[in-house]
C-alpha cells in the first residue's frame, strides 16, 4: 500500500541486513507494510494491519503468561495531573523533560492544572493504590495495563525501535515485604525469558543496571538486552524493585496483622511490545525479507 | 477495594434502580468495583479489573464479528496535527470545541504545531488513506482500530456513560461507489444488532438522525438508541455515510478501471464499548446488584 509509486511491488527485496542495517530496517517497514513514516509528526507512526495483528498476537501471549501468574488487567486514564506526576523527586527528574503537556481545550479554554500524557503510569496509578490498599488482606495486589505511552524523544526516532508513542504493558504490584518484591523481580525476568526468548525467539541477556542507569525513583533495575544485527545493544523489558520509595511519596500504607500502619513495597515491569516487535523483525528477518515466528504470524501459510 | 471505609462490604446492596437511577448507578460502580471516580481529573476514570475484563470480553466479541466481515485491525497515533484536524469545515465546527491540545513539551519546550488528542480519527487516518488508496484494486479498504478517544465534555460526566476519555472501536472504510457505502451502513446496523442485542442483551432501535444531529462532515448518520432505567434515551453505536465529503477534503482518489482519477466513497462506524458497558450494567442490573450476560462475565460461576 505504501510507497508503491517509487518502487514497484515486483522488485525483489535484497538488502544486506548485517552491513546496511538502517536501510534494511527502513525498507522492510515500507515493503512489508509494517509502518508508514509519512504521518507528519516526529516519532508517531501508524501501524497498518500486518504489524498490528502481529503485535496483537504478541500482546496476547504476554497477557496469558501474566494472567497465569495472577496479574489482572485494568486500565487507567491516558492523562496524569501535573501535581501527581511531580510527587516523587527522582521520577520528576527522569521523566518531566520528556513529557507532552495538555493545557488548552477547545477554541479558547484552558485547564486549571496541566495534564501530562503518561510517559509511564506510576504517578497515575499509585495515588489510587493509596486508596485501594488498606489492609494486609488486600496484598499482594498484582495488576497490569496494556496501553500507549508518550515520551518526547530528542534522539532520532525510528518505527518500533524508538517512537514518541509506543505500545507496552506495564505491570504494577504491591507487597507487604521487600522479599516478595525481590521474588516478583525474579518472576518478571522468568516471564521475559518465557515470552521474549521462548515464544518470540529473541535471545536476551539480563543485567542489573548501574545506579545512574536505573528507573528514576526506584531502588534497582534489571533489564534484558539483545544484540541487533548492526552489533548495537537494545534494551528490552526491564523490571524495577521500587523498594518503598513510591509508597512513601504516594502514601501507600496498610494495616499489618498487628494493626500497625506500615508502608507497602512495590515493583513495576514494562515490556514494550512495539519495541520488541522492532527487535523481532530485525533478529529474524534476512536479506530477502521478513520472517516471523510461527506462533505470532497473523496468517499461517503452508508452502 | 474502593470506598470501603464509608460502607462496610457486608452491607446488602438494595437500591431502587427505576426510581433512583443516578444513585443506583453511582453505587453499583463503587460497590462492584467497576470505576473509581476519585482520580481527580473530571471525566477521566480508572477502570479496575472487574469492569475492564468485562469490557475486554465485549471488545473481543465485537472484533470477532468485524474480522469475520473482513475488517482488519490497525492502530493510528493518539495525536493529530492541528492542520489535519481542521481540514474539513463541518468536522472542525463539530469537534474542535471539544479538543484537548498539546503544545508544551518537557520543561520549556514548545511544539511548532499543536497536536490534538484524537476526539475521533477521521483526520488522523484519511491523510494516510489518501496515500494508501491508489487504484480500484486497493478497494474496498476495510480497517478498524480499538483505542481511547478524548472529548472535553462540558456536561456533567459519569463513569462509562459520559467520560472525557472513552474506549471504542472506530471502523473506517473506503469504497468505489455510494451503493457500497450504503451496503456497509446496513452491515454496521446488522453488526450492532448481532453484538449489542444478541450478545449483550441490550434492545436497540435504529433511527436515521436528522441533518442537524448527524456526524459533522458526513452525509447521513444512523444510530442505535436504547432506553435507560430512568426512561432517558442513550445513543449507542452510530454509523455514518460520509459520501465523498472527506475524500474531497483529504484527497482520497483512485484510478478506476478506465484509468480515470476519481474520488472514493467512505463510511465510519464507532461502537463505544465503555458507553455500551454503562448501558449494559444499567439494563441488566437490578435492585440487588450487578448482573452480567454469561458470555461476557469475567468469571463463570456455577451456583
Amino acid at each position: 500500500m505504501s510507497g508503491n509509486e517509487e518502487k514497484p511491488r515486483s522488485t525483489i527485496f535484497d538488502i544486506d541486513k548485517e552491513n546496511d542495517f538502517p536501510n534494511w530496517f527502513g525498507e522492510i517497514c515500507k515493503v512489508a507494510e509494517l509502518a508508514d513514516i509519512r504521518y507528519g509528526v516526529k516519532g508517531f507512526t501508524p501501524f497498518p494491519p500486518w504489524s498490528f495483528m502481529t503485535m496483537n498476537n504478541m500482546f496476547a501471549l504476554l497477557e496469558e503468561v501474566l494472567q497465569c501468574k495472577d496479574h489482572l488487567p485494568m486500565l487507567f486514564p491516558t492523562v496524569i495531573p501535573e501535581s501527581n506526576l511531580t510527587k516523587e523527586a527522582k521520577h520528576v527528574e527522569g521523566f518531566v523533560p520528556q513529557v507532552f503537556w495538555i493545557q488548552d481545550i477547545g477554541e479558547d479554554g484552558k485547564l486549571e492544572e496541566r495534564l501530562a500524557l503518561r510517559p509511564t503510569s506510576e504517578t497515575a496509578i499509585y495515588p489510587m493504590y493509596s486508596l485501594w490498599v488498606r489492609s494486609w488482606r488486600d496484598l499482594p495486589m498484582k495488576r497490569y495495563q496494556r496501553c500507549s505511552v508518550f515520551r518526547s524523544e530528542v534522539k532520532s526516532t525510528r518505527p518500533f525501535l524508538r517512537g514518541r508513542e509506543f505500545l507496552w504493558i506495564e505491570s504494577h504490584n504491591v507487597y507487604t515485604t521487600h522479599d516478595e518484591v525481590k521474588a516478583q523481580v525474579m518472576e518478571d525476568l522468568e516471564t521475559t525469558k518465557e515470552v521474549v526468548t521462548d515464544y518470540f525467539g529473541i535471545p536476551v541477556m539480563v543485567f542489573r543496571r548501574t545506579q545512574w542507569d536505573k528507573f528514576p525513583g526506584g531502588l534497582n533495575t534489571y533489564a534484558a538486552d539483545t544484540l541487533m544485527p548492526d552489533g548495537k545493544v537494545i534494551q528490552l523489558p526491564s523490571t524495577h524493585d521500587l523498594g518503598d520509595n513510591f509508597a512513601r511519596a504516594f502514601d501507600i500504607t496498610y494495616l499489618n496483622e498487628n494493626n500497625e500502619t506500615v508502608y507497602a513495597w512495590q515493583t513495576c515491569y514494562g515490556p514494550a511490545i512495539s519495541r520488541i516487535f522492532g527487535a523481532l523483525i530485525s533478529v529474524h528477518g534476512d536479506n530477502k525479507g521478513l520472517r516471523l515466528p510461527f506462533k505470532i504470524a497473523p496468517y499461517q501459510v503452508v508452502v
